[in-house]
């Protein structure tokens, strides 16, 4: 059953899993020195500069993790928004891996602003205090909001003028790069390491650690190698990603999944008795549902309820999503909402 | 170019691929509740024991280290051969994940025997001194070598007596089975974890931890997840274990592989001048070749220097050798072997 | 310079001094195998109950740490306030030590109560989230309050219904003993383990960590050992512990410490242009003091400043603190605030 | 029961305990911001030079595993002599604080040699394996033999020579000194960092880091803090330490528990029947003695059995080692031998 239930339900998208077929063809050299991987670190240094560094790895909590070990030592700690997959989702892999401690900084729709984090910028020097050394954003982030060109560039200096590093967990970055109409470079400007999501956007698996500020390079070999994640046959994912850059691929896969979205959302706010909480910027559409349609509805679209105490709704689209989907399932909830609403007008009989 | 780097140079297998594009076809659920890590388990529960449970990971050094996580305390200690992966080849991942100690243990073509064992159980019960707690085994071990189900035995009640667990690193653990003309079941007996590869046998990625002792799976999923090594899209890891595992795929494999090892060791053991290192009993050959012609030879055929002192070869054969690759190696090699000889014994020509 | 700095600015008791002169009179096996060590065990069984363990370390931090290693895994978390020592004062040594988690939780004087932490208690059985395991709570505060006996039961037995050990960090547990009007063993009714304090009632240095729950102990000389904190000669911290907690020095210590306090908190109290800003529990005054005076004030008595913004003081005193340092304290600050007063009521003059 | 069993079985010498006294008479500020500590400081520079940094911790094994945890990253390794205390008795500590790998070098009397440390320096820049950073030599070892002048310098430049950081554990340092006829800071020379013992060398406890390659020292502190290893009340390490190396005590000290072992070590050479393993360069004599007579020679003299194989044992003497005890302790084995081969001279009898 397909339906709203996360990016990743998806399979791989047909362009990604053609390549990953030619990729099978002969034997490749393990451990990233594939031609694929090489070529993916030509177009990487294109596009993103040629002092770029890309480190291939197998899942989002990974590159995560890794890239936050480059830029902390295990007496350091992190500013991170409160509701970051990287506080919450990760089953606490980031203590782990780092030893360092986060410090989950109050969001706004996702967001976090540089005076939130100013006030956490407390005890500089002071040996009992865990010492903050990066922050990490998440672009578009948990809420499917996305930061402004600015905002970042905001972030950004001010982790400059701070002597920390900034991190992007942009597992869904091209979303972003769709909505801020610009390409996925121009996003990650101001950062020092980045998470590119492929799993999320029609990769079968791999995500790729973009390293901008090449003193964090220097070990990350390293540092993947010990932490599980160096993939051997390197090559399906370097030729997923390599695929996905290419051709505008990630382009259309972003704005096919964020059109999908902003098509639902236009629904749903036309829907009497259903409330959108967060702004529609990305791929999500976080909505209110009253409590007694949900176990209906997920018979026939799956979706997450995000807060299990007000209802609130995560729906995702994907690159495969289709309009009918989205009809239908408005169609569905109007038509239930339509039927509540009638038996609640009449409550005498 | 082919040659004998390793078993992951090769692609994935067709049969594998084939069942991937199949599980490509449609949505499905992330982490591990799709349908096809359903038949999965049912199918391993069916091969290896009501109570086994399995978790699928992305490589054969994740599923080591966590295996390990899962068998010991960060106070104790592990003891392993001197030339295992876990101890030579994963940069320390072992330590770090566990936070442990490993205790080599001095190996004979690559096996660990109780009474080497047996030297390093001191000191039980002194706070001073890491307590051991697991015995890590490879099968077929890192020469190519396989322990006897006899000697499986012996180690396995040796454990049991000493109150330790018994963790098979299993990253080609089908040619173990074949060697011994048996199935993966019988070569796990005695164990308490076992490291199924995947990666090395036709896979496109992934391994399998095999928990064979219900105690140590109550936890793994956390283990699994904080080790950044939970799958999003399982389905495909899923999916190629599932084709592997079925309709005797695993035995073909291994069968050819191995059978193209004894070939290559045939061959190369009849060579004057060629110096074979360890008995040939999975899909590897040993074998010492003089260093002048290795240059040479590898501008044909890939293969890896083992040991960088004596000129000890490591030859890999995989599901996708051929017998002509194998014939025209052999014959390249007495080729250059016969002119350096005839070269050596007419010094004065 | 005495002062209110904090307990730990005192030297050591002299009935202490006294009995760590004794024990140095002979030769000792270290470790904790010394007759002092046994004494100190038989006495704390006594009067804690005759399953107690009681493990000695060198300080709070350790003391903090190493139990909350004995309780949690690293794929777990633990609730604690969000002004806690744990969280704030330990430079990521709880994360650190136990790649474990924290999740602070809304404090109130110090206090966190089952109604906050039951909000954190989400996710329950998803391994995407670090299960909570845990709760520390301190006793008395970092604000200087105490639970009451029936709130500890309360949270006891919320932490019990939920499957989670309960630490208490007793940095100053005899001042909260005796504020309740009881022992340290009634205090410490309903805990797992504890972290009993010494360096800050009088000791040169130690803490105890009292395993309540005899489970939490089987592993833990092994912890203890490999966290850096087994002391060679032991003698001298068990001799001291054994000293505190005989001949009622412990409450003597704490009634001293406490009436101080009291006698500082009525005075300044009585002093217009003062806040006290939390009840006074145990040995500390918390007061916002004009920061204008507070330069000059530090000239005479060293105290921290606890809040940067709102120049929250916080006043300590301890086993030595003199009454004529309070007075003297208070007269000058009745002093300094009445010049202020006079100056600013008189803007013309 | 005096004996031989170590020199953390003396109590504290009776200068340094005046000094600790002294240190006690008043308030003074915690975490090394007291005059002891500032003094300290100036000590250190005095004699180990200007740039020098010392931080006080509680016990050896912290010394040992900070100083590490300054040199390497989790992914690197120690290169240490296989009976190191850092490799066989701190419990896996070195692992767990750095999660970094040991490897165990071949000793010879306790000592490693250049040559055997080549050895391992294999593989660098190899992902796969994890790259040597650091390397660490007990001065005096555990075996109670010293490195030359000449023979650190050999160690030292090819740490340079290869990039590695230079570790001396120095929990008997003096001894060393002593017995080079030299200084203690001429002993470090080519060291990066040292860990200084106290407590087994008249100290109540406490060892000091010397950072001597101020590169090291940048977060030592936070290091420090995070391993739970700042003491609070400071000063009275600080006290101890700035007694032991002023006033020539730590020499006296040193010469005296060297001349004991001397003595017992001329004593012993010239009994029958025992076998001296390892020649006497500091305070330790190692001797094989006849099992039988072991167990009534413990009602005597307390000492351990070091090898529970050939009987080997290790006699420690101490500042408070008496000539008497040496005497007895001599003729009581003289007498047990002499006995013993009478009994075995006459089997018939």
């Amino acid at each position: 059953m397909k339906g709203f239930g996360s990016d990743n339900h998806s399979g791989v998208h047909p362009e990604i899993m053609k390549y990953m077929l030619i990729a099978n063809l002969e034997h490749a050299p393990s451990y990233g020195t594939d031609v694929w991987s090489e070529q993916l670190t030509e177009k990487i240094r294109q596009d993103f500069g040629s002092r770029t560094e890309i480190f291939l790895v197998f899942n989002g909590t990974a590159a995560n993790v890794l890239a936050m070990k480059a830029c902390v030592k295990s007496f350091q700690s992190i500013l991170c928004s409160d509701v970051s997959h990287l506080n919450v989702d990760e089953c606490g892999a980031p203590e782990f891996f780092t030893g360092a401690k986060l410090i989950p900084i109050r969001s706004f729709h996702g967001k976090i602003s540089v005076s939130e984090m100013e006030k956490a910028m407390i005890r500089r020097g002071d040996q009992h205090f865990s010492q903050v050394s990066a922050v990490s954003i998440t672009q578009p982030t948990e809420m499917g909001t996305c930061y402004s060109l600015e905002e970042i560039q905001e972030i950004s200096q001010w982790c400059k003028s701070k002597g920390l590093y900034l991190h992007i967990d942009g597992a869904r970055l091209a979303n972003a790069a769709y909505y801020l109409k610009t390409d996925m470079a121009t996003v990650c400007r101001g950062a020092d390491i980045v998470s590119i999501g492929g799993t999320k956007n029609g990769l079968m698996m791999g995500e790729a650690i973009l390293v901008l500020n090449p003193s964090l390079a220097i070990d990350f070999k390293y540092i993947r190698k010990q932490g599980a994640q160096l993939p051997s046959k390197t090559r399906f994912i370097a030729a997923s990603f390599l695929t996905y850059l290419s051709n505008d691929l990630w382009q259309r896969i972003a704005e096919h999944s964020c059109t999908m979205a902003q098509t639902l959302h236009k629904n749903l706010k036309e829907i009497p008795g259903l409330e959108i909480t967060d702004p529609c910027q990305s791929n999500a559409v976080f909505v209110k549902i009253p409590k007694d349609l949900i176990k209906d509805l997920k018979k026939h679209f799956f979706f997450y309820v995000w807060n299990e105490e007000t209802y609130q709704c995560r729906l995702m689209t994907s690159w495969d999503t289709q309009i009918e989907e989205i009809e239908n399932f408005s169609d569905l909830l109007k038509k239930k909402l339509g039927a509540k609403s009638e038996t609640s007008s009449h409550p005498l009989s």
